[in-house]
């Protein structure tokens, strides 16, 4: 065992998109584990979305990491040293290790993984935080009835083919948004969504109306918001009286600085708009952040563990290999490259 | 009894505010109650700012009003002759007769005031769906906490003030915006709001949150949106974690044309800025419109009729006189000028 461990750092705070000098590759010792904690050897480490905010110094509903500090992340790995009697060397865990190739962490704030319940990245990903955030934000705040429409972007990502899929056992009509004809194809044919539609097919959210309006001839009465921009403008017109909104992301104006910048996609008038849309059809948005909900997480691996395990809810992962490609594989997630979850190996 | 009613129809549909041109007094022969039809002869009608969406053709909740067709609204009257036995002459009444001297409705749809509860008057605000609307959003979708901080607009009206005694009832510390001294002085001084924010003092957003945050020292846990407009644009960024937001109207962007056109208060990138919060903070949005709930008015005047009764909830009345001043009065309240729920006494 080496002494040292390799971590990407946050070099400087991006404007609009990360790029390569925005990350830093630095060494350092291997930390020792204190009193209660564990230390693991990453094995595959986990990009989301999420983590662009944790770049930028706005008001988050987490602490941004700190220029020069590691950047955060969920990571499953090996236990190689523990001072906690739940977890032996050897143990595979779940923690937020961050992007680096060892972590320390309490043993209270990892989970152990059982490699006989299917591959360990699965924690990462289905059934991780993006899974539980599907399942979690359509269940709880969709609130999908059988018969009714369910409108769900960057369809073939984690959370996105988690919302289709529950939404499908759920008895809706579900169609997804997704960059490119692949990545369509992948949502009807692997995840099983009626229809999904091309979003760079459309050049801006009037094209991106039309189609959805086509797509969903009975109106749409769930939203699942997690890429906003132009489906989120396109998608509003459509939705029914009583229509549900829960609002996990906005991947489309991350990129935009900390508070917006790039929008106006429909002009200034955009927010009376949408305010009037959310009064006239009585439209119920619902903003949450997944880490406030842990509570329920042992109830969605109940109920969607089995379901993984028969094969009855599908996941797709994007390995990509090295912990010192993990800020490229970052950008190109941002940009919507990556073909389902994306993950990094890192040993 | 004269044979001929008066009555105002829409002449044009207005754009933007609505002039002396958009209206039209005409007579016609009173009507006769059909089968199970009453007649009344209206004494006092209300005007409310959702009748200024029915002057528009855009989608809405509800049919707009033909050009040449009688202007909607509630009103109270005596019935003169009656198809229903559950109705007699003499009785009181309150139904959707228009602005208009007399109103024929089936006797289902109206319904029977004693008048020994109070002031007819009541039932067209305190009491009625001006009323009704403050106490169901604020209490459905609310949800006040003592201790909590509750902001509502247009204070002194009889959605706001009837929002603010609610919400004080509930122990909260209530902040209303008004227009104007005189109105900030009747919030604080007759309904009992701890604080009154002149809008007109605030040139902008920034300008109303910075005095929206030092009124409410704690963060906004509900604002029940009635205005939108800089309000809006003000409050949103001090709403606090889990807030909840009730959206029932938007006084201030009726004029501005069916889909707004007027907004841009903050520029272009307000709407990502808009729905950063509502993820961040994970704030609950629910458009409602007080028509579909009408099941739950009997258990609104059980709560708040006792209420009034005993003057716990107070209100305020700013009475026009004449059918033929209702558009005036109408123009004058949508810029504000009324002082509490604006009646027309008619007859």
């Amino acid at each position: 065992m080496s002494d040292t461990m390799k971590h990407i750092v946050l070099a400087k705070r991006p404007t609009g998109a990360p790029t390569d000098d925005d990350f830093r590759l630095e060494e350092a010792p291997v930390p020792q584990p204190g009193e209660g904690e564990v230390l693991v050897r990453v094995h595959y480490m986990s990009l989301d979305p999420y983590m662009r905010g944790r770049m930028d110094d706005a008001k988050s509903y987490a602490t941004p990491v700190p220029v020069g500090g590691t950047m955060e992340g969920g990571a499953v790995g090996e236990v190689i040293a523990s001072n906690d009697p739940n977890f032996a060397p050897g143990d595979f865990a779940f923690g937020m290790f961050g992007w680096a190739t060892h972590g320390v962490q309490p043993g209270k704030m990892i989970r152990k993984l059982n490699p006989d319940h299917g591959p360990i990245t699965a924690a990462l990903g289905v059934l991780g935080m993006p899974g539980f955030t599907g399942w979690f934000g359509l269940t709880e705040y969709g609130k999908p009835q059988a018969g009714e429409t369910v409108v769900v972007a960057a369809a073939t990502g984690p959370v996105g083919s988690m919302v289709g899929q529950i939404a499908k056992a759920h008895g809706c009509r579900v169609v997804g948004v997704a960059g490119g004809p692949e990545k369509c194809k992948m949502a009807v044919e692997t995840f099983g969504f009626d229809e999904c539609l091309d979003h760079r097919a459309y050049a801006d959210a009037k094209e991106m109306r039309a189609a959805l309006a086509e797509a969903c001839p009975k109106g749409v009465d769930v939203y699942f918001e997690n890429v906003a921009g132009k489906v989120l403008e396109g998608v509003m017109p459509l939705m029914n009286v009583g229509g549900r909104i829960p609002v996990c992301g906005m991947i489309s104006w991350y990129n935009a600085g900390a508070l917006g910048g790039n929008a106006g996609e429909g002009g200034k008038d955009q927010l009376p708009k949408m305010w009037r849309m959310i009064l006239v059809n009585r439209l119920h948005v619902h903003g949450f952040i997944i880490s406030d909900h842990w509570d329920r997480y042992s109830e969605f691996l109940q109920a969607v563990g089995p379901m993984v395990a028969k094969g009855e809810v599908k996941f797709v992962e994007d390995i990509g290999e090295g912990l010192e490609n993990a800020p490229r594989a970052f950008m190109g997630m941002l940009e919507g490259k990556n073909k389902g979850k994306q993950i990094v190996k890192v040993i």
